[in-house]
């Protein structure tokens, strides 16, 4: 029997009791749990940001990974909390986009939102379902409770915005920015891909040339250039400083990448 | 058998080797133990932040844990290091009041001075008892030495002051901010049980009078209400943005509820 | 059979997904393993900062633990990738002095380039060798692959300027400053054996003559003295302030100490 593996995305900082509580209720379900942390410092509230880091490592975790994500500011409305079957992992959390880039890219899933109480810590607080639905629904699927038994079946889950950037024309890809990291990189939603045609790279006023392999190559100053990250995705980055400070870039703000045609 | 379960919580913050080298000693001695991280960010010193964290989600971990506290601004002084029973629990630290909220909600307590140096690591530093005394202690309990064995029993352990609110009179109770949380949410030692029945709260020149159950019960904006946080007490929010800067309120300010007289 | 231990210590930061897709991917290889985080905060780029965190703690951990470091200014281009034998631990991570100071003090070990690409990811991106270079080399040495198969053995390993401080004469010392800590402290690379016979400690036109055993000892307030720390190597500290910000003092700071002549 493979130990039960659960991963922690939040935005619940480190500061407070909020995921030890979360741990405690799972652990206190099943104590062979290995309880891994993605990150709690997802900005309060910025569902795109879970939703971003979710998708660039669930693929790292075994099959039958549970995956619960608590970005939530809709916590105590009627917004759905649900499980979701998908590439042979679980994703447990609130219904409001956390999980459909993932859904969007790897098409096949099964959705059900959790309706079985009995699962659930009593009484259920109107505030932090983190540790009262969905770390002791996480807890009692680790043990072995079918996942059937969590719920009925959903025809869809809410979604964000399509991850996919748009083909403006066969030289013309307009996409957006979805992370800026610790080190100040802007990830956008452009994949791997356009890199051998890229030429260009319009962002916030700036036309960036310099596309990439690996940051050694670039001179140590504050010259930003593309690279495709780890991800699998375009980012924005300089050698010494932070891209997202040095060009104002912000979450969200759109850029446009030139194609050569000649491929 | 269970695998022994320990937490630790500190004002360690995360940049160093300080909780690695906790976590090294544990591992050492006992390579089972889960070892879950409460929260390291207690601002440095803050025994009350410390206590509150702990009191806010000990009793979501499954009996038998062994937690470590520590926020220590005595060490290498004579302060005592206590082991506390409690509530089918064992909290482990020094005698600075760390633990006194549980003892004062729990009732019944047995406590130890941590005299047996025979588990402390050799030599003991001046400065970091986290490392050797307090981890290689909840180590060795851990692995199922008696408690009995770690020091003789003391009397009391020191108190903070009591984390009741005070009843002014039959409409008023005076209580006090005891923690500002990562969403900069205030929160108050007043109990849940005067929700139902609070008319006004006052804070630092603000009078307020929203008494909300849930975050999307508030319009979008930054007027601030009162609701029951996850920890059962009274919480000061606003929806979107963060209630202690809006109202200047830090911690230990107090704060008067007003009842209504019908209940 | 002992769980397999394996530690992480990165410039990461906590805000992105980059240490949770490490661990998938350790985890993906050996779900028993026993993942403890050292830091993830140590500042981009600063390999010394990661070289004396790594140095203060592996000592704590029992034999046969695996250290993983990675922060990799040059990753992408030609530096090497390596493991490293000592003291009874392994070191894996990019030859760039991360473990030289551990090397330095133990003197004996065994280095390996780690050139077998059957245990890396597939591919091995150009950005990110803590997932796909490290970690699964890590996860597989835990399985109980021999280090012999890793890679072919290495004459030395990349190092950092010495660790120890130079002897002026019989009376000065000249070090440096190796660390701030999270509370403001001043790491120093001068060893416990001289505090006994220091008298002053120049630094930063400043000129410190209060060598203390313990925090506690102090006068509450904000002037600075010297004490030794947890690591073993002489700290600058006041009682409640921070004393890097007090004093000016930066990273890599040189520090003069004189010692009395009479022992």
């Amino acid at each position: 029997l493979k130990p039960a593996i659960i991963t922690l995305l939040t935005d619940f900082g480190a500061r407070d009791y909020f995921v030890g509580a979360m741990k405690g209720v799972i652990l206190s379900l099943n104590p062979d749990a290995t309880i891994v942390d993605l990150t709690h410092e997802i900005p309060p509230q910025d569902i795109q940001a879970a939703a971003f880091n979710l998708l660039a490592c669930f693929k790292d975790f075994p099959a039958g990974t549970i995956h619960v994500a608590v970005v939530d500011p809709g916590v105590g409305s009627d917004r759905r909390a649900i499980v979701v079957e998908c590439s042979d992992q679980f994703f447990i959390g609130p219904d409001n986009g956390l999980f459909s880039w993932i859904v969007e890219r790897e098409g096949a899933f099964k959705a059900r939102e959790l309706t079985n109480n009995r699962f659930f810590r009593n009484p259920v607080s109107a505030t932090f379902h983190g540790r009262d639905v969905f770390a002791p629904v996480a807890g009692a699927l680790s043990t072995g409770i079918s996942v059937t038994e969590l719920g009925d079946t959903l025809p869809d889950i809410n979604r964000l915005p399509s991850i996919e950037p748009k083909r403006v024309n066969d030289g013309t890809i307009q996409g957006r920015v979805i992370h800026i990291d610790h080190f100040g990189n802007c990830v956008t939603n452009l994949s791997a891909e356009y890199f051998a045609r890229a030429t260009m790279l319009f962002i916030n006023q700036h036309k960036l040339t310099s596309f990439f392999k690996f940051f050694a190559e670039a001179r140590r100053d504050d010259d930003p250039f593309c690279f495709v990250g780890s991800a699998g995705l375009l980012e924005i980055a300089t050698r010494d400083g932070r891209a997202a400070s040095i060009l104002s870039v912000e979450c969200g703000q759109s850029v446009t990448l030139k194609l050569s045609q000649t491929q």
